[in-house]
């Protein structure tokens, strides 16, 4: 072999060295490509920069590049210095406004506070912030009031735990289990596939309530207008915790209707709370909202949440859902006027009707259940038996949960105006019948007089007249929020759950 | 002077005579042409083959051959034969439907006998018929039971007998003083001015009102949509009759709202009635249908009565509004469609829907009012004193008031379904009341069981239990019908008032 047969044979070498290295190169690429072709597509449709590869993504940040409009509305759910009508931000005291309903929630948290809901960006500073999660120094001690189910809708944080935990395991763990992984409130990947930004159902009872009622099919699998109100229905809906394991359960199982619901819970016998007066069995309803929505005049006619409550933006020639989820009065031109050929005061003064009627019956039905348990205590201390009060009991179980029903379900004096009227029309009824026979029960123990009523004009008298220590409640909330909160912020830094 | 000469001056004499006849005949001619101006232009304008000369005209069929496609729907109005669920011509028994309604108008005619409302063609003969009339074999005996006040909607003989004997004086005699005249059912002159054709108010009590409450506007000076409503409304409104002159008054004066008109009622210390069982100081609401349906939805944005009630039709190429006034819901396609891009099924639908709302209060309202009149005649009987049923007596009061405003207008459930609902809990709140306030003043008395109910089941067990002789009623009735009338049709045959 010559200098020059050695030379080619060694360039050879190389070359085919060279050529083996390209084609596993190659193959290399391929199989890159395959496994990443779902995220790829996505990613050329949706010009991402960052395209992701998990279907639950807990940093609400991590959208803000690719989709900087979206999230920059989201954001703006948080502000609370811009003055208006409709700035859904600004925490208001409710029972402050209305102290009757600290008599009605008596020997329940919402009596120790309950404030107007606010924008999304605020689920979990409000969560840790209020009484009734209670004051929990390590979790499960004395301080501790709620299971872990109550942080279910407070953020995309909740879905991943849930993956790495268990559903069930979830649920029952104690409230401040969890504190130190719920850093990202209410947001992206709650309601968006990260993968593919589909709306996607992310929360277990909604989708479990769903199959149940729907032949097993998967909610996710809804046409698009439908996701775009039942990804709110996931939270804004009625439910319950199931006793023993808190896991959470949505109770349309008979039906849609008040009383559907309600049949569901006598059948099942549950009862959220015995009334601290009067020993009522008592349902708490938790804002029924898709479920009122769906019956009332906008809901029947095909509309979704997000088309009132995300209209469409315009930002030079960029049209984009509106992330500020907020009052459809704060967006009028964009809401509204979508549809209806009226001024904006006009269709301002139109839904200020539906509540200032709505409003009329229920703040009678409220005064006259106070009323109601607080004659019921007095009957109990004259004596009465539970067989002579246990039609009363029933009528305040009733006329309770119908109240609740359509007060707890915010904006249903729009969403449904007639069927709240019915609704909180029949609580008055119950609660006229259980005064009525409140009346005859102290009658057959010989008081016929009037009930001597306390003065429960403020929350402050009436928390104090149902035997409420707030000092103490207050005193240790503030422990709670200046030392176990700040811990709960550095341990989630620290492992990378939040920026 | 010659023969020519002569012949000459005599044919002089006649040319001279002719001229001047001549003039004469122009001069004639044109002065009738002056004074009939105005029908000549209607006459033009319409096509018409007999303008006429009056704005009162009562024969409806002096319309027919100039207006036939109108005339011929308004006819339809009496069809009593075909079968459909938006019959309108149908007479039905509504005590024998609610006989807690005999309860609640103890002491008051309606209690006697209650009907469906039906086509205006009826109106003459339901008027004769009903036993609220009485039976009066001479006017002003003891079978008379009505002011003439009660024919003035009847028909288009009103306007003509006021107009011949003053429209004080219309009201204050005796019903069957004008039954004689009374031949022509609600039609053309009611609502038009005969020789424009315009639509026109001919009754004085929406006049009045109007001018009470407008500054002394006429009402017939309103825009054309809104007289398309206004016509309706100088029937179906509320109204009274003031004690002793039985004039014919809207009771607007304070506002519009159900309460306001309490209140101007209130101030002139009036009511209709006293309760013949509870002795509650009775207002009889009467069919505010205008007033409602202004307060509605449809109303407030300007739809007129017409839109929906006499929507156009079109035979060949002829578009004319549709006479047969009745339920939207059976022209759909002429009706709802025109707005609202939904099938017929769903809009029926919708409306059955809000009656069914609607009407779960009223039959509450009804079964509390009924209780709460027996046992308030139970306490008088027990010997309750005058100031211990006051407050009572003020709560039947409110409470009646307020469901016979909801229950008796025409239609209000679907007019203005909010307002309605709101008045009906309003009225379910004031029953309760009042059935609270009995008790007490019952077991002041030493009662404190249950007041024994009688059995009202029925119409004709409601009617037993007030102490209606409703044999002798119906008998004296028949004896009015086969004796008196026939003599008030041949008399106005005989005079001309009926063809």
């Amino acid at each position: 072999m010559s200098e020059q047969q050695r030379k080619l044979k060694t360039w050879q070498g190389w070359a085919l060295f060279g050529g083996a290295m390209l084609i596993v190169f190659c193959l290399g690429l391929l199989a890159a490509s395959l496994m990443e072709r779902r995220a790829e597509v996505a990613s050329i449709f949706n010009n991402r920069r960052f395209p992701m590869k998990d279907s639950i993504v807990s940093l609400n940040d991590s959208f803000a590049v690719d989709f900087p409009r979206e999230y920059e509305t989201w954001k703006m759910t948080a502000d609370t210095t811009f003055e208006s009508e409709f700035n859904g931000s600004q925490r208001k005291d409710v029972l402050a406004q209305r102290p009757n309903m600290v008599i009605l929630w008596a020997g329940y948290a919402f009596s120790w506070e309950y404030n107007s809901p606010r924008g999304h960006s605020h689920a979990i500073e409000d969560m840790r912030e209020i009484l009734r999660t209670g004051a929990p120094m390590t979790p499960g001690d004395k301080g501790e009031k709620q299971p872990g189910t109550c942080w279910t809708c407070k953020g995309p944080d909740v879905p991943r735990l849930m993956r790495e935990m268990g559903v069930a395991n979830f649920y029952k763990a104690p409230w401040s289990a969890h504190g130190s992984q719920m850093m990202n409130s209410i947001g992206c990947s709650d309601c968006h596939d990260p993968v593919t930004m589909n709306l996607c159902v992310s929360r277990p009872a909604l989708k479990e309530a769903w199959a149940r009622t729907h032949n097993g099919e998967d909610v996710n699998t809804r046409p698009h207008q439908e996701m775009r109100s039942l990804v709110c229905a996931q939270c804004h809906e009625e439910y319950y915790f199931q006793k023993g394991t808190s896991y959470l359960v949505f109770p349309m199982d008979e039906g849609n209707s008040v009383e559907d619901i309600e049949r569901y819970f006598d059948k099942i016998k549950f009862t959220d709370y015995t009334h601290a007066l009067s020993r009522a069995p008592i349902l708490k309803a938790q804002h029924p909202g898709y479920t009122l929505f769906m019956q009332g005049t906008h809901g029947k006619r095909g509309l979704s949440c997000a088309d009132c409550h995300m209209p469409y933006k315009a930002e030079g020639g960029v049209k984009f859902s509106d992330h500020q989820i907020t009052s459809p009065l704060a967006n009028i031109d964009r809401t509204c006027q979508v549809c209806h050929r009226e001024s904006a005061e006009k269709l301002k003064g139109y839904v200020y009707e539906h509540q200032r009627k709505v409003n009329e019956i229920r703040d009678r039905v409220e005064a006259e259940l106070a009323k109601a348990h607080i004659e019921a205590k007095f009957a109990w201390d004259k004596g009465a038996t539970e067989n002579e009060m246990k039609e009363t009991l029933q009528d305040l179980r009733s006329g309770q949960w119908r109240w609740d029903y359509a007060v707890a379900s915010h904006g249903a004096s729009f969403h449904a105006t007639d069927e709240v009227m019915r609704i909180l029309a029949s609580a008055l009824d119950f609660a006229h019948k259980a005064r009525f026979s409140i009346s005859k029960v102290l009658a057959k123990h010989g008081f016929t007089g009037e009930v001597p009523m306390p003065d429960i004009s403020t929350k402050a008298k009436a928390q104090e007249y149902i035997g409420l220590d707030m000092a103490k409640m207050n005193g240790d909330k503030k422990k709670f929020l200046t030392t176990v909160v700040p811990k709960w912020i550095q341990e989630a830094k620290a492992k990378g759950r939040i920026h």
